[in-house]
């Protein structure tokens, strides 16, 4: 950060595809509103990488864009996907390329119930619960491998804070197709994703971390993880509650309110925090930080949906508040509130017809974004 | 099935704990009564398995009982699971041991919504899915390890269709503590559960099957499971529709009556149909089967809430629904129905106070049991 007077960020922007870059220049706007009150400044360096890059140059992200990006005090995101490139290139050659590059171990998702985002559930309008999920792991390290007669793989795997190294050999008889894939979790991992979990709700003022596994069926993985974690939390004065996943999914459906902080292996958090961007009323409104101790990365949930990608359709609110928390990890506090703030104004004072388009109201992917940027002029 | 002009099957039944103890019996009634009605009749089995004969003896399942198990018709389960047992130790040792051992590689979970049982989705009272699970492999297949320098395994393992063998050896820099497990998938193994599943889906009258991984991000093993369960669906003349799991999980609680029959990996059946179990209104009602070449085995999905067993509570219909599964799969359809029939009409028909306890009634577990079993006999 600087160390002149006026506090200046350079933030990289990767607006990805579809949507993303609809989405993106209006939590632009959000921030440089806020940067106007709250006396920051704030400049921009865009970045070209997502489905038309690659499809141009055959290039998904490389490492000097990553040097480039680590130099950006943070990395705002749109979204990433499209139909004319095969599944899993650009998702895993440019979201987990970044989150593994920047050791970005947490990823943060916080679920809050809105006014105006009716959700499915007869209960559900009092959501409130941050989806803390380990964001280096598990079986998301891309070691796997698919053969013809079982599945030999040399094994290298390099993350800034540790490296492993190894084989996996396995045969099966009868000969056949086969595929193995490996899920990995280790003490640093784990505590370090717990003691933010910890921190977290302590700020929210809570005592209990809800920890989700499936140790029952998948013991030395998701024992081992509950054993550090309770190591974890006792050390922190907290209170750790085990459940398996598949009894929190039940549980969430049935009565999220009861839910505050839940902890959760990267897998398991990836299919419970979309479970409660559906609970809490959609994909519009969810945000998320990947957070490391070097650069950290902010994007909104949803996808690219390319369907509706220029038509003015997308709701911008998942990228404005993914925009509030990056001023919020940047330690402007304030300009944070203030978005967060004015999106929750947009909403509970809007008619039904000055809602969003995908809320269904009338407004569209700027004209949302000129409601809330006002708001946070006031 | 023996031979003789009247059908006699030998039932296993191992009511385990808890509430388990409670609603096996009500099912078996149940399969009384429709065996009066059909012209059948039934002998049982009982097996003594559980925390109770765990704790006084120390055998969990030994491979005798299994044995034993393996001259009946089909087996009949209650529920596993006391809070003085660590966990896992049951679960595994029984449940999943039966499951492995008869290679019960189909775990069907229908989710149906019935009249008096609300959901508490503003649309989930439409609910008529079936998730397909398959329940022989993936993570499940228990090859993990935890250790304080790195990982080394020896891998064997058994089951009936095929043997695995092989090791994994890892090692970490900077050593620390750290556990890995592996995930598996043969073209076996996915190869016969979309065969299942397509059966399912052609007697169901529909033509596509939903399949839920998580390839983006895991691609080994899962676009491994979707490369060989298209080249079964193709050769069966029906659609696969793709899709993650995480979005699958949104996609339910936004809108679950869009589905009919979910093909999953272990894992995610296992999340799925909880999920499913808490939108279509709770586990009172849900049923299960583990369908095998050999010995299959019928058990409500629920637990065996320890903290109401023995108090009239429990609710047997997801007991008697595993009743019914199971007279199908004996190939008594009428039996079936009659079974399934009655559960309907007895929650159609009744009072808000003749229902369970559980669903907000006043009739206890034995009440509930013997409405049900007037209902066949009529
Ligand atoms: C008890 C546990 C091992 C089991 C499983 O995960 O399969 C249970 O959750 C189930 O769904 O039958
Ligand atoms: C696109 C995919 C690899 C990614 C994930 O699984 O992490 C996405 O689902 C998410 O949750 O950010």
């Amino acid at each position: 950060m600087s160390k002149t007077d006026r506090r200046n960020y350079l933030i990289g922007l990767l607006p990805g595809d579809g949507i993303g870059r609809d989405v993106v220049p209006e939590a632009c706007k959000a921030v440089e509103a806020a940067a106007d009150r709250f006396d920051f400044s704030v400049s921009w360096k865009k970045f070209p990488y997502g489905a038309e890059h690659y499809l141009k140059t055959g290039e998904v992200l490389p490492d000097e864009a990553l040097e480039e990006m680590g130099k950006c005090h943070a990395l705002l995101q749109g979204a990433i996907g499209d139909p004319r490139v095969s599944p899993g290139i650009l998702e895993r050659g440019i979201l987990l390329k970044t989150r593994f590059y920047f050791d970005q171990y947490v990823n943060l998702r916080p679920t809050l119930s809105f006014p105006g985002v009716p959700s499915p559930l007869k209960g559900g309008d009092c959501v409130d619960i941050a989806v803390v999920r380990e964001n280096t792991e598990d079986l998301y390290i891309g070691l796997g491998a698919a053969s013809s007669d079982g599945v030999r793989m040399e094994i290298g795997m390099k993350r800034p804070s540790y490296e492993l190294r190894g084989f996996l050999n396995l045969s099966v008889d009868p000969v056949m197709d086969m595929a193995a894939q490996i899920a990995l979790a280790t003490k640093l991992g784990v505590s370090r994703i717990t003691r933010y979990a910890c921190a977290l709700a302590r700020q929210r003022g809570e005592k209990e971390i809800v920890l989700a596994t499936k140790s029952n069926a998948v013991k030395e993985l998701y024992g081992f993880w509950e054993g550090i974690a309770q190591e974890v939390v006792s050390e922190e004065g907290l209170y750790l509650k085990l459940i398996n996943v598949d009894a929190l999914c039940y549980q969430l459906v049935k009565d999220p309110s009861r839910f505050g902080v839940i902890l959760c292996p990267n897998l398991f958090g990836d299919i419970v925090s979309d479970l409660l961007a559906g609970i809490a009323g959609g994909l519009g409104l969810c945000a998320s930080a990947n957070i490391g101790d070097g650069l950290s990365m902010f994007e909104p949930v949803h996808g690219s949906a390319p369907e509706i990608a220029g038509t003015g359709r997308a709701n911008p609110l998942a990228a404005i508040l993914s925009a509030s928390l990056m001023l919020e990890h940047l330690g402007e506090q304030q300009a944070s509130g203030a978005v967060k703030g004015a999106v929750y104004m947009y909403l509970r004072d809007s008619s039904s017809c000055e809602l969003p388009i995908e809320l269904g109201g009338s407004k569209t992917t700027s004209q949302v974004g000129d409601a809330v940027r006002s708001m946070i002029e006031e």
